[in-house]
């Protein structure tokens, strides 16, 4: 026997795969790091300093479990939200809360509805627990509330997944679309609102807290990965009614949270002076993106997350041609994955440096590929 | 609507729990943090301060996300074990690699094979994925491998769980008869070779790995939380053959194991002398515990891990009344859940200052309740 028999069906019939192939394997295969790292929505501008103090003292504190119920940092953000904390669930990063709702409402041929070229860490969790997925195009490069919407109600779909702000595209719906669009859902449909760049948006394009906080068919899900700075401790969060988010202890993994993404997470909470600080930053960097982008004639589509997609103005070939360009000359961007939005490159936010290289190497990389 | 009603019926089934509750929530309840953390098998002796360092230094890299591939953790496993490192996988902890095999293997109804009072997280995992659970007695406080194999043959059960070294009892099998019941196994069963206590165990107990490495029904598991002193951060790793591991990636939270985790995990396993050090101290703080249960009249049983199940002699309700008297004299304790088992109190190794108050509290709890 060379290999094991009794995995599932399902486990049999899933291809190993990695979702994101992650800047170190391609720095480990050019053998040299990036120059610049600005493709990952990362924030480079990274943690507050009170933060990064405060992950210094917390190396006294490894030693032990991490509280499972995540009790302090759920206070701390019922009190940010002004809702109670039985209304919140803390996770390994949205990601890790995404796997946990597909586990709850997905079982094989289950169909579930989200945008084609939409977050593919979604449909990674559907499809590993047999779902169907049901793909809607974007429209003018935002996700289609009305498309979606009836995509829904035709498949009788009992999940669906919007993003916003929106990645891969930037954009973003008014405030009062989305929330039109979440309570004319059929209660039997689940929406999982991913606000991850919801600290680096106009405040237009969040729904009140308490125009959705009582639907048990709505989980609105948050990070501390991008505003906050702390990709790399994976800390996210998801808040709803409290029926629907007491579900999630049938099944999460207790200790996934580690210590000190709770210690720092607390303390990015605590620091709200040092957030706005960053978004101004990431709005002036977004307006260099559009500059740069503008100085090699290209357009960009408006952005209230960190990062811009740039329009290369052509087909999804010839802005593959162009990022391997940028990444040959050290520069790490990514791109949509699907058409039309393959057309764009994706260049997150970053600080200056990171930008001057950014903006010394395009108009080579695009001499490069016309 | 006050509740979602598409949750799929096995979830609907499930009761909303925490396996473990934490000291902090008992802090909590008794309005005063413990004077001695000794009960959820934790090193207080703390990680290694070259580790500590890297922790220190990690703060710059948060922003970050962590390599998807845990590549470097993986390299230098690999090297450590003596194997590729295509034969391991790296988690959220062990419980985080429970949770996916189990999802690997079990439908509803599927058996699944465990000894009665082991490790309560994998059975949370078996009955999440709506497995049904079979449960064989221990032997003289042993997992019982004739008993366990001969179930497991009955059953046709495809998935069994060993603990070796033992946790909640601290015993353990000799590596010959471990790796006897482990090649016996019918090929169509994973066995789930549970080594979070390996660093602490003497070399006797564990096969070597080349004994079962070319098995693809063979998971064996071990952390960074038990001997390495890094139970807040959840990292611990499985290996085991290429196809059996890569299936993970089917699977597998690509990005759950945080950054700060995989520096520290590196950093911890270069420093292997701290970890001789330290394990020379376990040695040590257990047969301190085994001299203060003596001079209480109380036995202990033989340990090969980071804590002392210590007999008080009676049955469970005896030890429980024992072990809320030490939980209101400050000290953090916990005990097996099911008899015969329960008829002991689990008391984990420490720095002295907690033992000086474990034998300073122990005397009086057992006036208290005699």
């Amino acid at each position: 026997m060379t290999e094991f028999l009794k995995f599932t069906p399902l486990v049999q019939s899933l291809p190993a795969t990695v979702p994101f192939v992650g800047p170190e394997t391609q720095e480990r295969a050019a053998g040299r790091p990036f120059r610049a790292r600005i493709g990952a929505n990362e924030s480079g501008f990274g943690p507050a300093p009170s933060v990064k103090t405060a992950i210094g003292s917390g190396a006294d504190e490894v030693w032990k479990y991490c509280d499972p119920e995540n009790y302090e940092l759920r206070e701390a953000l019922g009190t940010h939200l002004g809702i109670s904390s039985d209304r919140i669930v803390v996770g390994e990063g949205i990601d890790g809360l995404l796997g946990l709702v597909v586990r709850q409402i997905v079982t094989e041929g289950t169909p579930v509805v989200t945008s084609l070229g939409a977050y593919p860490t979604f449909n990674y969790h559907v499809a590993g627990f047999g779902g169907r997925l049901v793909t809607v195009p974007y429209h003018n490069d935002k996700e289609d509330l009305d498309a979606l919407l009836m995509t829904v109600i035709r498949e009788n779909a009992p999940l669906v997944y919007l993003a916003n702000p929106d990645n891969p595209m930037g954009t973003w719906h008014d405030n009062k679309d989305v929330a039109a669009f979440a309570r004319t859902l059929p209660e039997g449909t689940m929406l999982v609102l991913d606000e991850a760049y919801g600290e680096t948006a106009p405040a237009s394009a969040l729904p009140a807290i308490e125009a959705l906080i009582d639907r048990p068919n709505i989980l609105r899900m948050r990070t501390f990965s991008k505003g906050y700075g702390l990709a790399g401790l994976r800390c996210g969060y998801a808040f709803g009614s409290p029926g629907t988010i007491t579900s999630f202890n049938k099944v999460r993994n207790h200790f996934g949270v580690n210590k000190m993404a709770q210690i720092a997470a607390l303390a990015a909470l605590k620091d709200q002076d040092y957030l706005t600080g960053v978004c101004s930053r990431i709005i002036a960097s977004r307006k260099r993106i559009d500059a740069i982008a503008r100085a090699n004639r290209l357009a960009t589509l408006p952005s209230a997350t960190n990062f811009v997609a740039i329009d290369c103005g052509r087909d999804g070939e010839f802005a593959t041609a162009l990022l391997q360009e940028l990444v040959k000359r050290g520069v790490f961007v990514r791109m949509p994955a699907v058409a039309p939005l393959n057309r764009c490159i994706r260049i997150s936010v970053g600080p200056d440096d990171e930008m001057d290289i950014f903006e010394e190497e395009l108009p080579q990389a695009l001499a490069a590929v016309c």
